[in-house]
């Protein structure tokens, strides 16, 4: 998506440590009117696909999933990190190694709102190593239900989780994926 | 609202310890297309307020605070609940103490997303003691910019938070009001 690398390279600042900041407005203030447009871009791609419900995890994810759901007209689930390691019966969980900010948590979603009949788009707004995806796909296959494919706002291709989920021939769509980045220069897969 | 009076009414269920759970629609699946009538509500009550930003708070803030920004056409900036402590120089803080989880956690906004300039809406999903509300207001008095008021989705009218804030003339709309609950029976306030 075009608008979204010219809105990275103008608004996004790269820290050190592999961090690509761009709070500005997707993490922290939230552009709503450009989520809109990253929204219809995610239903155009999956016009075809019978996707009955998107799963996504707090906090990010959330107004992303949102903009996709409205034009889609389906209802969002997001899973809930859960830090304390006690796990209820009636939820799904996986357990997730966040790469950027080097800790772990459980990701839970109640068995209420996953079940055998969905059909799931996962949304995300960033992918690195794709330990997040592997929990959300992880609980779709316990519910039983069906993955669709996963959509992520701003994938980073040097990482290597969006090719390692490609290569198992899971559907992975990045609205923007970065090939290199430094403090100083920044470019996108062509 | 009477449409989410009646929605609260068919949906949701009153556990012990004064809990509403609603998460079948608001804090754990969100029903998109009803959010997006709760934004319109939103904005129709602040039709006569030049509000350029809105603020809330993760996680369940934000799906209707997106809602809400997008018929009125500005950006949302939610504050994170920080629980290590570390607060740095470059974020308004405030300390909350959550009624619902019994934990404490500082509120920050950055300094790059709040000025003496803006005219500031504040949502949030639940209103009980208040003390996530004054959190916020505080985080906009540190910036210097203005509140012109707090829109609730559920006010829960017998634990006094809401009354408050109102009795110090702070304009806060809740759109459902609780009076009363038990596991068996709920009222709203006339």
């Amino acid at each position: 998506m075009k608008a979204l690398e010219d809105k990275i390279l103008k608004e996004g600042r790269v820290l050190p440590g592999n961090i690509l900041k761009v709070d500005c407005f997707l993490n922290h203030q939230i552009d709503v009117s450009f989520l809109l447009e990253m929204g219809k871009e995610i239903c155009a791609l999956y016009k075809d696909v019978p996707v009955n419900k998107i799963l996504t995890i707090e906090t990010s994810g959330i107004p992303i999933a949102f903009a996709a759901a409205q034009f889609m007209n389906v209802p969002v689930v997001f899973a809930k990190k859960n830090k304390s390691g006690n796990i209820s019966d009636d939820v799904y969980s996986s357990k997730v190694t966040s790469f950027t900010r080097n800790y772990s948590y459980d990701a839970v979603v109640s068995k209420d709102y996953l079940a055998p009949e969905d059909q799931v788009l996962v949304i995300d707004d960033f992918l690195a190593k794709g330990n997040a995806l592997n929990g959300l796909m992880d609980i779709i296959s316990q519910a039983g239900a069906t993955l669709c494919g996963c959509v992520i706002a701003i994938e980073k291709g040097f990482q290597g989780g969006g090719d390692e989920l490609r290569a198992k021939g899971i559907r992975v769509d990045s609205l923007a994926i970065i090939e290199s980045m430094t403090e100083h220069s920044l470019e996108f897969r062509k």
